[in-house]
């Protein structure tokens, strides 16, 4: 069935490739053309509401158009939009970069900034490598990542990453990366439970270390959820550990935190649960509360101490893109870290992330086809699966998560799964009321999916 | 001597790793805090004013503060401040992308949006290089690049850039990009000039082409300017005939139009002075005015084609960025856009840097420290030389740059010169009396350095 396309979303199709999309999918399902949004809502050219329970990729906090956060922005589009960020400064960029240095872990002192997330990845790989080059150390040269890992899409995010989906066709292109066998608590080798083990599975890492420790300059790792994996998530205990092996090897610790960060796991950082200090943390998305590109790099004494020198030992970190601390985004950022002490927000996360999980798992703990609802902070997961028993999962071809978040869409809810993983992420201002509402409708959608869409699927298997 | 630094500065250097720069150097040359701008001036907090010549590193188009742009994107932020991008559209952006292929030059069809220069070429680099492995061509996955090149910072663009000062300590993680010879019509090999040269430098890169184009996907090119290499400003005949060797070996052409797209080069892109439409366009700084970072890669239906199938045979491109396509940042682009054509800027650039030209010249040709001044459009470059016969550069240890850039930002100027090239690159709203007062003051600089600093310096060399 060829939909009705209206006339702005024929335009977009003549001239806008999308990311992270087939576009001859929007043959069948034409993009959403959104004219507004506010607080959890986004509404599209013809009125109709959506809940957007993934907070559009995982960036907003405080919910759209938000009052306090677009007043910060719009005043200071009036003062300074923009000035160079090299010898020169600003208010919002010294502001927010004492704001981050205090509500990040203990020891990281000095802030890079750069403009999305990939970009903070690189500034942090490069960083991790120069200082070795610096210490006298040039052998160390690789990097270690999980499998799963998901980092970014710039050529040395990507080689960190581990989701073949994304990196498998540019593998000529990309860093020869050391690879261990990340967490897997859902079909844990082991059999263990995340909430009782003693993270048996950190002997593959351990591994990885002694076999090349001497050639490598830091490991790289999503802190206690494996996003763009379908978010598999792991304990605290993982982090801690990890942590001791890399001061025993001397290899850096680089915490992505760009999609866990700013409260999303609970606490503001991930990294806070597990009390330890990376040598880099990479933050983005939420940094902004899902209003601009911003990024930023936290690192510590001794990491900025090694590239400062006199200027003719040539040891300075070289790294700059044209809007590095861009002060309409970092003022953005102020507020976003001000409205989180203002308004207590860890609190309210604490508060509604327990509802959503007691609420979610009555409903989806016993589904014949969720293989688990598991939740961290403000981010929760159904693992669809074919076989609960053996957690045999739906072939990938099947597209089940695609279908239903079309379902869900029609529904007035923004899902956007990962394969077959459905997950919410929203923002913070959800309401008890509208958590509901996100459960029990991604429970009809679920339903719908299985009772009409597979079931057909089926008759048409064995026609 | 030690300055005096305020309690900003203080707060500053507590806790921000500044781009591009050597912190150390910040202890005798403090970050100048920027409380607020309006047209080509930028204001610190002693409310000393600044002329701001190089548009803030080469972003800035329309002025700082500008009440069209500031007045849109408050606007914006009020009515939908961003939603993601995959399946879902907006006005912003799709006005954006047709406007963009309208400006473009004829073939360019497609817009893929991204964040910053640096991931505008990783966008066009994996595009150009997944185009060639669905096409069957899984040998072409190398990249040819320019002596001098800079395309940004990121991996991917750090492996095809040639500035040894940007990539050298991190040349055991880059791409083995193959490397031609640029031109350099300062100081021409084959000592042609570059209004009546036939482009005899072509040969270096055509002797690549014949080489490695079975392994060649694309070459990456600065149109008309290199400009991080210090303005190295080279004849449109040098592109007409990359395009031809680009179409004769089947290598794809990128054009990096970062630096000096929207109208920086006299005509809205560089590439139409050649009278060509590269594979890629990539662009970034202008496309906001120097509002947000934001970038868009333009493209042909035959590259677009080569992607487009069903979702089965995995042929999409598979690239995202979290804020990829941000309303914010496109209503800002299309506001810029709407002013170019409102008042006319493409005939104003023209008036103005005529005007430019003439004063320079005038000024400058006949320095005795001047090898050249060079201007394309409203980049004019300064290259200050030892030995104005042999064009001998000054030893870069001396940093000749720097210290006068010091000399002018202390009579109100911002210059910020790259090694021994001092160039402008004002916003386009400067007036024939402030372009004046650029050139009398960057002479007065120039004098001041070579009078005292230059002198002192001399008499320390022979103590």
């Amino acid at each position: 069935m060829i939909p009705t396309i209206s006339s702005l979303q024929k335009r977009d199709l003549n001239h806008v490739w999308h990311p992270c999309s087939q576009m001859k999918d929007y043959e069948d399902f034409p993009p959403i053309v959104i004219k507004s949004g506010k607080g959890i809502y986004l509404y599209d050219e013809n009125g109709k509401q959506y809940i957007d329970a993934i907070s559009s990729w995982w960036v907003n906090l405080f919910g759209h158009a938000n009052e306090r956060i677009s007043t910060a922005l719009a005043n200071q589009a009036f003062q300074l939009e923009h000035v160079i960020f090299a010898n020169f400064t600003h208010e919002p960029g010294i502001f927010l970069a004492e704001k981050l240095v205090e509500v990040t872990p203990d020891g990281l002192t000095k802030v890079f900034f750069a403009d999305n997330g990939s970009s903070a990845i690189e500034v942090a790989l490069k960083m991790s490598f120069q200082y070795h080059m610096q210490k006298n150390k040039p052998q160390k040269k690789r990097f270690l990542a999980l499998t799963d890992a998901y980092h970014g899409e710039t050529l040395g995010a990507l080689s960190v990453g581990g989701v073949g989906l994304y990196n498998e066709v540019f593998q000529p292109l990309l860093l020869d990366t050391v690879r261990a066998q990340g967490p897997d608590c859902f079909r844990c080798p082991f059999n263990e439970r995340p909430d009782s083990c003693c993270t048996q599975c950190m002997s593959y890492v351990e591994e990885k270390f002694k076999t090349h420790h001497e050639e490598l300059t830091a490991i790289i790792i999503e802190p206690l959820i494996q996003a763009a994996a379908g978010m598999k998530m792991y304990p605290p205990t993982y982090l801690k550990k990890l942590k001791e092996l890399c001061l025993q090897y001397d290899v850096h610790l680089i915490a992505d935190e760009v999609a866990v960060g700013f409260g999303r796991t609970g606490t503001m950082f991930a990294c806070e649960q597990a009390g330890i200090t990376p040598d880099f943390m990479c933050l983005s998305k939420g940094l902004t509360g899902g209003y601009l590109p911003l990024s930023a790099v936290l690192t510590t004494d001794d990491v900025y101490d090694a590239f400062y020198d006199d200027y003719e030992t040539m040891k300075a970190f070289l790294h700059s893109h044209s809007y590095t601390g861009n002060p309409l985004a970092c003022r953005v950022a102020l507020e976003v870290l001000h409205i989180f002490e203002d308004e207590h927000y860890i609190d309210e996360i604490h508060v509604k992330s327990t509802y959503m999980k007691e609420l979610a798992s009555k409903r989806f703990d016993h589904h014949p086809y969720v293989g688990e609802y598991r939740q961290t902070g403000m981010v929760g997961a159904i693992e669809l699966v074919k076989n609960k028993e053996t957690k045999e999962p739906f072939p990938s071809g099947e597209r089940i998560g695609y279908k239903i978040y079309q379902i869900a869409l029609k529904k007035g809810l923004l899902l956007r799964p990962l394969g077959n993983i459905l997950y919410f992420m929203p923002p913070y201002v959800i309401t008890k009321e509208e958590i509901k509402m996100v459960i029990d409708t991604t429970n009809e959608a679920i339903e719908e999916y299985f009772e009409h869409d597979h079931a057909c699927m089926k008759v048409h298997e064995y026609e």
